[in-house]
């Protein structure tokens, strides 16, 4: 299907490769595409875009233009800047979409860890939706790091993903992409202010990180027998 | 050895029952005894604790006296209530013990799911530790309903206890504990703002138990290979 994912960051990147190697066809969306080209490698490890791209099949564009032609919108850009982008993409755009929201309202003004910035009695996936009502907005892969949202078979076990959102096609639109992703445990949370417990589960994503010293880590649901 | 369980509610009740099982000698700290054991049945299934304390061999004394004479003291009181509990306790009757702390800052006040009265730049066990400087708070368990706390092994598969303190002997201590309670995989996440994490997935477990529909269910934290 043709897929608009927003962010030209390590989770665009990331989703929009394996999204374009599984034959889908895919457009990232940014800012301002001549200056996410022209911007040189971070310095950090991370190929510029240009070099990225040249790489891929995946195309860049406006955040407007990607996501007017497209059936699915997946948000990667950071939290903080989520509703500056989702407004560039423009609610005309964006209406009549899935948009799957894996972002988190982390806030780094203070330094690592990270705090949140949207807390327990709201998600930044009901911000959205209540700024962009024609969208359908679905919560899912914001508890895991980019390589694991599309190759959870990395790690040593089956983990689990969870998918929180208010209408049923969208959340079965996602869940069909998490599939092809190969996750084999996909927990539907309920509506999508269930979202508030993904997000804030970020803590104790952090945490885990700090004390396994990787973020290549996920958690599996353990039921009752 | 000596434990004093802080709360006569279905955790404290739960805790105290299986370690005692486990042949330490449990005193059950309450605000008024007498009251407690006036207190008739509560008419949702659970027996009132005079019922309940005549099955088993623990004591119950006030939270001073339960605490005095304790190696350990768990704080198994409701979140709100903690800090008050902690007060008739008292300073002096505390000092020097390590205090496992398995409450939650929940807040009922506005319905179910309850949402925290601490949030993540902050937590209920490092304000313990702040007005208690004298004990060795240790925060675990939080995580789990009371029969997973002392019986893991109900689960379908091997899942996860966290554990975070200041203290490594007062981590120690614990962690042998949470060994007898039948946990095969704690994981320390380092000092007691840690806690800011398991505090903080809470809201998460309670969409858990939404969807599930049980409140007998735990995470696995998976590792990358």
């Amino acid at each position: 299907m043709q897929i608009a994912v927003l962010g030209t960051g390590i989770v665009g990147r990331t989703l929009a490769a394996r999204a374009s190697e599984l034959g889908h066809q895919v457009t990232i969306g940014t800012r301002d595409p001549t200056a996410t080209l022209d911007r040189p490698a971070d310095g950090r490890g991370n190929a510029s875009f240009g070099e990225w791209q040249g790489a891929t099949g995946v195309r860049l564009a406006t955040f407007a233009e990607a996501s007017e032609g497209a059936e699915l919108v997946i948000n990667a850009t950071g939290g903080e800047t989520t509703m500056a982008a989702l407004t560039l993409a423009g609610a005309a755009q964006l209406a009549g979409k899935v948009l799957l929201d894996v972002s988190n309202p982390l806030d780094f003004s203070q330094g690592f860890p990270p705090t949140l910035f949207v807390k327990d009695t709201d998600s930044l996936a009901e911000q959205i939706q209540l700024a962009f009502p024609q969208v359908r907005v679905v919560k899912s892969l914001n508890t895991l790091t980019a390589a694991l949202m599309v190759h959870p078979e990395i790690l040593q076990g089956e983990s689990t993903v969870f998918v929180s959102g208010d209408a049923a096609d969208a959340k079965a639109l996602v869940t069909g992409l998490l599939a092809e992703f190969g996750h084999t445990d996909v927990l539907d949370l309920g509506g999508l202010s269930t979202a508030r417990g993904t997000e804030m589960f970020l803590p104790l994503w952090l945490r885990l990180w700090g004390a396994l010293g990787t973020p290549m880590h996920n958690i599996k649901v353990v039921r009752s027998a």
